[in-house]
């Protein structure tokens, strides 16, 4: 080969290094934006868990989508009450379990993540918000859609599942098929002013039979696993 | 240095430099293999969870070692009756604190991660599956061996150590000396349809005295830690 | 561009490409290092522990600020008198949803880091260690600065703060004000043999109102949360 000729094929190799280096510092700001979701929510931060959504961000939860960061802001816009760290208030978010797989175009990513919630309200709290049982567990799981706008990246969908909750006393075997301290919505916005925009089905919680859908292939087989519920 | 010269040690660095990247996406692959791994487990997903090994894998769990895919399939088997997600039946397994090492060849890896389980059977359930308890706490440590086929990372060493078991009700302070859910065996395979090919000791578990052995040395003194149990 | 021109700018982006692919393996090593502190703790492998810290490490506990090795030595001197794994005595640290930031010379980073802690004593130990309940949760946040000498990373700044304890019976609606285990430094060493070097303000736990400094900004708005208690 010519000098020429090495020289455009060690950029080319340069370039393709580049973007694997690029795609591997995308997973590490998806990842830890997820957890920084995590510890927000821990103190109830609404203004800063908001700020991390796209402006066309998709929001499902129970049986509502909530759209843009005007839907977040209904969704996360403390119908109990609560903004910023209170007295007695626990929501201890553990997250987990992270698999971030980012488009080869580098502009979109999806993460799959686990939650396990710790939660309540202590004992010696005189003015405890209405709904949030003394002590509960909760179980999750996001699958969740990032995208890059201008080099930072947001969440833009956000689909997280209760898999179960229950009161600590009573444990998950004893969980009632009702919801805790949340409902599934009656009316959409703006007649329920922190309503969702639209319906969907409620997907199923425990004790009910599902699987959160897969946004990634199995690792070995690269078969889709169908989902159930 | 003339320009041949030049180019041939370009040619070296970058070399070394897609070796590290490389390395760096083979962590990355490991741990989501197992953090995989354990979404399957929740579901009962043990078609899937069997695809994840070598065909010569060899699985300790217990008093007992499988050897091969063949050896997974009894493992996973469904001795509690079970095969994907299942009305009432939960086995939430959040998988974390991942230490993956590759080794300089990239072909094999090994990765310390711990497992905190929150399991059971609904009291809605009719046709609750036997040995389950209603509600109870796993913690363990898994210590396992990859290893990279045709570029597919697979788990070709699993070893998976129950550190407590305790009923939801009762606490680890508590807990039985006999494991929940599962028995140390008593035959092998092909006399049990289901046991192992071989036995080894039954590694100690609470309220015993161990350490699982770590895969790594101290990450400061480089001296390795002696095993314990 | 001249041949020496072309060799030059991609000498620079091979720099600049090493350079980062370098900050990749410093948040990997030092998620890795906090997480084996984890699995140290877990089997009270003290000198393991206080060989992860730097010489001129600072420790922050309750009130109490420990300076250097000689001050961790003293914070993980066993003032519980145990060392190294015990029978029945539990203390499963589970460290998750870590934060890593690099600093652009690579020679510090920092990490935040959450731990989910069971711990307690087994009912059938006879010579159980004071102060240690029967079984107890813990969670709490890692706010630390680490440091690489000669290659090595190492924990130069250690901030623990509990965010809740709880007897598991009780749960954390019902958490007592004082901590379970440890209690808020009195005297200073070396009049206290296992004392900090000074004091702190005790930071406020649980239920009281506060939040853990986030070492790192919004990763949209780029805006720092306040501290909060």
């Amino acid at each position: 080969m010519s000098v020429d000729e090495q020289l455009r094929a060690m950029r080319r190799e340069l370039e393709a290094l580049r973007s694997e280096v690029g795609l591997q510092a995308d997973v590490h700001a998806v990842r830890t934006l997820q957890f920084k979701y995590g510890y927000y929510m821990d103190k109830c931060l609404f203004a800063e868990v908001i700020d991390l959504f796209a402006e066309d961000a998709v929001l499902y939860f129970l049986n509502g989508i909530f759209h843009g960061k005007r839907g977040a802001r209904r969704l996360y816009g403390g119908g109990l009450g609560l903004d910023g760290p209170a007295y007695g208030v626990l929501f201890e978010h553990i997250l987990a379990q992270d698999i971030v797989d980012v488009s080869p175009d580098r502009k979109t990513a999806k993460g799959r993540f686990r939650c396990f919630l710790q939660g309540g309200v202590h004992a010696s709290k005189q003015d405890a918000p209405p709904r949030i049982p003394a002590q509960f567990l909760e179980a999750g799981i996001y699958e969740n859609e990032y995208a890059k706008e201008d080099g930072v990246w947001k969440i833009r969908l956000f689909d997280y599942r209760i898999v179960y909750q229950a009161r600590l006393e009573q444990g998950w075997a004893h969980a009632g098929l009702e919801p805790l301290i949340v409902s599934p919505y009656a009316t959409l916005y703006p007649e329920n002013p922190g309503g969702p925009d639209e319906f969907r089905p409620d997907p199923p919680r425990w004790p009910h039979t599902f699987i959160m859908p897969f946004h990634y292939p199995h690792p070995v087989t690269g078969k889709l696993v169908p989902p159930v519920g």
